[in-house]
């Protein structure tokens, strides 16, 4: 048995979630703390079975990796006067530990 | 030394942290998100001697386990009708990781 | 590579993060549960590679080690009359587990 740590963005933490429940995986969904540090990121244990492990991996890369998005921004050049213009931004991204678990028991 | 990684009900989620702080453990309570998939379930964190992993189990077991219960339901049938019958649920049950800790401070 | 779980009270919580971010370190907070048992504490979670743990271990301890403040204190020697005097008090504190990695990945 392994226990998988993933730390995902706010923005993809309901999706991750959904799909590890639906392939059968509990999720414990830990809130991080407001404030400036760690603003965005939810904390998500999964317990699992050895084999399993790599299929967690692609389930949490899959809907969580590191991508960029055509945003639109806005810039002002002065009183009355503003354009905006799409900027590409990076959002999402996960950091996964694995884990080993010594026991596990569920009562 | 280890570090046990209980998830209880937040119904025993009390319960079971005053338990374990009565036999000298320390306990840290994380909370979980709300939200649909994780809603009423308390991450409990006990790190804990050895020899004494057993007496942590036992004592999460003996008050968070799964247990029935004869709860009131209601039935409606109509306009103004309805029924009030007892129905059988099932509360509690707990997952419970033991982890192996390789170094352990206090400071 | 090392998960690193630090449990530091609320006080020292912004200090310690700052602390770690400014030396290179990701710093995931957990919150803890309202309540009487856990109030005050807040669950810093640290990856690091092997030969930073100490480092890791440096920084958490000089920002939140034990240490006595003195304070006042207020007590009421009956209607309209009391007295300010200054107590000592301990504050701060750690409690740091330090686990093994299997698999770190950063997606
Ligand atoms: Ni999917
Ligand atoms: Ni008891
Ligand atoms: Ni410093």
């Amino acid at each position: 048995m392994k226990l998988v740590l993933a730390i995902v963005s706010n923005d993809d933490s309901g999706t991750v979630s959904r799909a590890l429940t639906k392939e059968g995986f509990a999720v414990t969904k830990l809130a991080t703390t407001g404030g400036f540090l760690m603003a965005g990121n939810t904390t998500l244990l999964i317990g699992v079975d050895d084999v399993k492990v790599q299929q967690v991996m692609d389930i949490v890369s899959a809907h969580s990796k590191k991508r960029t998005q055509i945003m639109p921004s806005n810039a002002s050049y002065g009183v009355g006067m503003y354009s905006s213009f799409p900027v590409e931004v990076t959002v999402g991204g996960a950091t996964v530990f694995v884990l080993d678990v010594e026991r596990f028991e569920k009562v």
